[in-house]
């Protein structure tokens, strides 16, 4: 499922977490406007609603054969049995990670250097992510790598890259030469007026400036 | 070992969480005055930090034989490969709690309530905790409930019932009635000049005032 998401466009819901209708119609939005990937990251909710967050959004996103992945929580992955867990840096260990969940989950790994990459792909990444690719809203401080730093990790690792950081419409066609695998959203869906609208033009922006590689003759 | 644990004194380490080291001192000085199980609480630390705490704190206790539980992180009890879990009413279900965690591992609950307390162990619980049995320090909204609260609990389930809220070694003797198999104990060791000797004096008080229960002829 993951090496062929229907989109390159990968979701993830907001933050602070909005109440769960608000939650639930966000997320059919974008699985209607056709992301490929759905991340659902909550630091701050209890464990018994990130739970129940995870069964009502498995609810929706398994019709359309798109991955639901828990940021940080493999508790409420399992739990729940989604898809997979994204870790970052003060989170488990990858390798902690890859073990609990077992060789087919999906695990992503935040990772914005070569060599943080090239450990996160030994210890059992499905996928790293890295950025900020642009100056990011929800990440004010987090250094921008640019498009370069995005194509160094590229560059180190043969699993799949996902750049985040401050992507939108607008500057998506930055990334055309790098062609990342995924590309993270946040809040140019996330903040949109319509996150519908602002989520299907990423997807058709994506599918012209970021084209699926294809293989073989 | 739950059933048999050499102290019915459950401690429960303080938070806000201090610092590392800080941490291990205390429980270092808990387990030498002779407590019987170890709780690992920590709302709003890091994911990763909350493993590497509970290595640590696996490394002191396991010589010991004294259980080591994680409140409410499954994640971190399955990574670091601790005793069991403490469940409260926002964490995850009982019964999904008991399946993640295996037939062996202990998993307590919170259950105030006769009725909370039968599902409780209808669900798989080893043990439920009710209280507060006296005005808590830490929970000062937490009604009360008193020792008749206790043996209310007490009267419904057949597992171990851990009193809570407020105990000190001054006001243990008030449980010798209903003299429940735990009792957790987290301010009058925590805010206590003398860590060590406080736990100590609970523990030796609790030996006379809250005898193990002797079956057979």
């Amino acid at each position: 499922m993951l090496l062929a998401p229907r989109s390159k466009i990968y979701y993830i819901t907001p933050w602070p977490l909005p109440e769960r209708q608000t939650l639930i119609r966000l997320v059919q939005a974008v699985l209607r406007a056709g992301v490929g990937l759905v991340q659902y990251r909550a630091k701050q909710a209890s464990t018994r609603r990130m739970y129940e967050d995870a069964q009502a959004l498995l609810r929706l996103t398994r019709p359309f054969g798109v991955p639901l992945i828990i940021n940080d929580r493999l508790d409420i992955a399992l739990a729940a049995g989604a898809d997979g867990v994204h870790i970052g840096s003060e989170d488990l260990p990858t390798n902690v990670a890859r073990r609990m969940m077992g060789p087919s989950a999906i695990v992503g790994v935040s990772a914005d250097h070569p060599a943080e990459a090239r450990r996160a792909e030994r210890q059992g990444a499905s996928y790293v992510a890295c950025g900020a690719v642009f100056p990011s809203p929800t990440k004010p401080d987090k250094p921008v790598i640019g498009p370069h730093g995005v194509a160094a990790v590229q560059h180190a690792v043969t699993i799949p890259v996902c750049a985040i950081g401050g992507i939108t419409a607008d500057n998506l066609a930055e990334l055309s030469e790098v062609n990342p695998a995924l590309v993270a959203v946040i809040s140019a869906i996330n903040d949109a007026p319509d996150p519908y609208a602002a989520a299907r033009r990423l997807v058709e922006v994506a599918r012209t400036a970021l084209p699926h590689r294809v293989f073989g003759p």
